[in-house]
């Protein structure tokens, strides 16, 4: 017996219209530095300027339902229109990750089969080079000034955003797709491999963004001004830009200001209630506040996620500026939010502590489990550690496989009951909060048992002879896997005669063993050592464990295995 | 091209292990009276417990996916069980209104097919005497004490709630349902014909919960204790039992104990920090409060809605009590909240006051438009009343059409193209704010405009001669209708000779009229007057306009015909 209401498609065209009449006058003010007068503008002309854009790409440019639309630009009012106009249209929004090697960026925008790129005039100099070759880029549509001359002989052709929208019809009849529609398409990097996109629907983006509106993930309110510093072609700025548009809440865009500096001066400027970001943006702020004051008082309340939060950071925040983090994990497959750190009520803030930071718990639509070394699923009692796998609406069940491919369905990614393999490996208490120990790629599965790489790595660094540490399996025929502590020591004893220095190096090993021997239980403790200069590391400063496995494995390193 | 997405069917059974899991520990407890202890459960409790019912439900009684299950009950913790359970099983929950006429009553149990109906044990002398002539209703099981002797001799069998579910698994296997399923089924009374039921689906109730933790419509949070005093059989309580197991927030039951004393007992012993309720409890509840104080400090918003609020109590409830109000509107039809008043941001309390007292913005799901007399749609410009239609996921297209039924969709409730008709008349602002101005069927349509009834009451009960006064649509051979206005005069004044006393009626009307043409426009003045003395009223103690129409048409009234 099916129920009796109406049919109505959940679609992005339902959140514009929303925000441009409800919440006509909500502002969205983007950022143009410190001593320019910002651009504002409404809710209801953001309505008006994506119907705009949306005749102007369907008229002008012929876009049509399925095409895909790259934006390679910054968190402006612009990039806002886009957002709303090209699904809306049923199109797909493809927002380029400005961040990625250019070699990546090429690939994803090949393998998205994007038609025409919004750019803004700052990033040209990096997209142009990459135009020669890629030939199916019919249009370039340039977002306010730049240096033009660099598309010069450009197959595609080029337009003026302002031109190309001008006197066109501010209202557009807006179609009914199917909910199940792909809307907004964005690809991670990875480590391995070319990046892989995820191709959120209509569906998953409008419960995602009524998610993130809740008070259970970042309680946004009229009375808000939020600030999302995460970028909008970082997973959607964590669904900033189409939740906003449901709760009615001010937006203030950074643009490019991104630097600790301006985004201080547009803080103390522009008064926002709410910020979003990652940790170490956060860290930077934290610093150039320390250096050079300025009035941040009217934040009450900052998401942090994309990595986890240090804890003195969200302290730093909490006793210096009385502003309440609240700490988020996803991912781009999980569009992102999929859990947030909300302590249980009525604890003492000390209490509230190792809640706040943990990754905190799951989102109403999000169901977890833990999958155990073993690939059986673990008890939720916060000690048992597994792969956490995730379902739910707004969760990616594969990835986009391009222009006619089918979507890829990679098993060390999706489980054969279709969750979805996060790659993060951790502990869920009895209510539900998640603590992440480690990613499943670097986790030491040592008996039937994991050891978190990352715990003796955190524990070795707290000792005052290791200036870095990394810790990663190596093959064992006993236990499977066993940990080699690989470690640079801040202040390495190195006497002349090598018999000595092994000695002496062998007695350093055996001081961090015991300091770990104090905090961990005995079976996780590394028998194996090693000394390097320097822990190889990603283009992003990330500790490259991959490397440090090659280098064992072609016995470049010198391994002490300690006797019990 | 569709999404890559998870294709997770929004279920009721999501929402109940989100809140089992996720908010194990809140609380629901359930009022027993003043001087006894409250019923104390959690929301892993509930989620245990509603496992319970489903096994004893599938198990015992042999309920199966489609089949009906009917509750007569008050607010309280079983009642919750039943929410989650029978839908969450595939069974349709039909929440039976106490308060309707036992015809009324007995009409929709065989509407629905209810097999089998949970009955408090103090509603039992309700229920009993209408069973013998509803053969299809299987089973019957008491929850809580009550004499079970009026059902001695009745076909169906009769459990004990307790008993019934004592012993059996705390965990069920809930199906993967069709989301469009129908999960619940609330009638309406209507003022004429049957009763007619809505069937929400586990889309629409999953949908419609999510808005209700908004911060845009009651903005529920970990943080919160809310008292449902809206009955759960009247249209879900407002959607609250379902919102909080997403929330995690707090549910305080009233259960049988609604008059105005007990509740003002039980708020100050459990400390509710939100409540919803209809504008009759809310000013029974300040009579009480002001007759014989009690704590009540721990209220911060209460939501009211079910019928417009009086201004005035709105003040009573912000400057005596510090309580923030929040107006809403909506039907049973709109699963209900279709409207929520939150004034905008950065206004003084004055300023909010309009945007308060008005029906409010339409929520996120909600499309509305105004249909205006000649059929055409209206501007959102403050002034042009129309006949609201809404549209969207939580809004009903159809009426419940029975066991084998097709689904009824009279044309004076739905559009050809699908909309609801609220039957509701009034005007939108160009801010998005719905101002009711009277129902559809007591408008006089007068020369392609519309006059509303109730301004016309509400001018002519402001004046000091007039205690009551109701205005209905007469037939104009030029205007289509004009208004007649009935009144119930204060202080007649009524001399021996009729001549003199006609005289003196007519000088009052005129002096009425007098008073009508300074706030409202000339061609909405009735020239029609009539003396009652009293204005008929319904069984719930609303203006009964058709008897009035009925006696007009049939010559009972002596009506003067003002010339202007």
């Amino acid at each position: 017996m099916l129920g009796t209401m109406q049919d109505v498609p959940l679609l992005i065209s339902r959140i514009l219209r929303h925000g441009a009449t409800i919440h006509a006058r909500s502002p969205i003010t983007t950022w143009a530095g410190e001593g320019r007068e910002p651009r504002r503008r409404t809710f209801a002309a953001a309505g008006a300027r994506s119907a705009q854009l949306a005749h102007a790409l369907h008229d002008e440019l012929g876009v049509r339902g399925g095409d895909v639309v790259g934006t390679c630009m910054w968190n402006n009012a612009e990039h806002l229109e886009a957002y709303f106009a090209v699904p809306s249209m049923g199109a797909v929004l493809h927002t380029l990750n400005l961040r990625l090697p250019s070699e990546q960026l090429a690939f994803i925008i090949g393998h998205a089969d994007d038609r025409v790129i919004l750019v803004n005039g700052s990033v040209l100099p990096l997209l142009a080079p990459l135009l020669p070759g890629l030939p199916r880029v019919e249009h370039i549509v340039v977002v306010g000034p730049g240096d033009t001359g660099a598309l010069t002989g450009a197959r595609a052709a080029v337009h003026d955003y302002e031109d190309l929208i001008a006197g066109r019809p501010t209202t557009y009849d807006w179609p009914e797709l199917d909910e199940r529609t792909a809307a907004a398409l964005c690809y991670t990097s990875g480590t391995t491999g070319d990046p892989k996109g995820t191709a959120y629907s209509h569906r998953s983006i409008f419960l995602h963004s009524m998610h993130v509106t809740a008070a259970e993930a970042m309680g946004l309110t009229l009375a808000d001004l939020t600030l999302p510093v995460v970028p909008m072609f970082h997973v959607n700025a964590w669904g900033i830009p189409h939740a906003v548009f449901m709760s009615g809440t001010g937006l203030l865009m950074p643009d490019r200001f991104l630097q600790p500096g301006p985004l201080a001066d547009m803080i103390a400027a522009e008064r926002p209630t709410h910020a979003a970001a990652v940790p170490t943006l956060w860290q930077g702020l934290l610093a150039e506040l320390a250096e050079r004051p300025r009035d941040v008082s009217s934040l009450s309340r900052v998401a942090i996620g994309g990595s986890a939060c240090p804890p003195a950071l969200m302290r730093a925040f909490e006793e210096k500026y009385g502003i309440n983090v609240r700490h988020c994990w996803g991912m781009t497959e999980t569009s992102p939010v999929g859990t947030t750190a909300d302590p249980p009520p009525g604890l003492t803030p000390e209490e509230e502590r190792p809640y706040r930071e943990s990754q905190g718990r799951f989102s109403v639509g999000v169901e977890a489990r833990l999958a155990g070394p073993d690939g059986t699923f673990l008890p939720w009692d916060g000690t048992s550690a597994g792969e956490l796998e995730v379902r739910g609406p707004w969760i990616a069940a594969a990835y986009h496989g391009g222009p006619g491919g089918e979507p890829e369905r990679p098993a060390d990614r999706f489980s054969p009951d279709g969750w979805l393999r996060t790659g993060d490996v951790g502990v869920i208490s009895p209510e539900g909060y998640l603590t992440l120990t480690d990613r499943a790629k670097d986790v030491i599965k040592s008996g039937g048992e994991w050891i978190s790489s990352v715990a003796l790595e955190n524990h070795l660094m707290s000792h005052p002879l290791v200036s870095e540490a990394a810790v990663v399996a190596v093959p064992d025929d006993t236990w499977g896997e066993r940990p080699l502590a690989a470690v640079v020591l801040s202040d390495p004893a190195d006497p002349a005669d090598p018999a000595e220095a092994t000695e002496a190096t062998e007695a350093t090993y055996r001081e961090l063993r015991g300091h770990l021997g104090e905090r961990l239980p005995r079976w996780q403790l590394p028998e194996h050592w090693t000394r390097v200069d320097a822990v190889p590391k990603t283009s992003v400063g990330k500790f490259d464990k991959k490397v440090l496995r090659a280098r064992y494995a072609q016995g470049e390193l010198t391994v002490v295995t300690l006797e019990d």
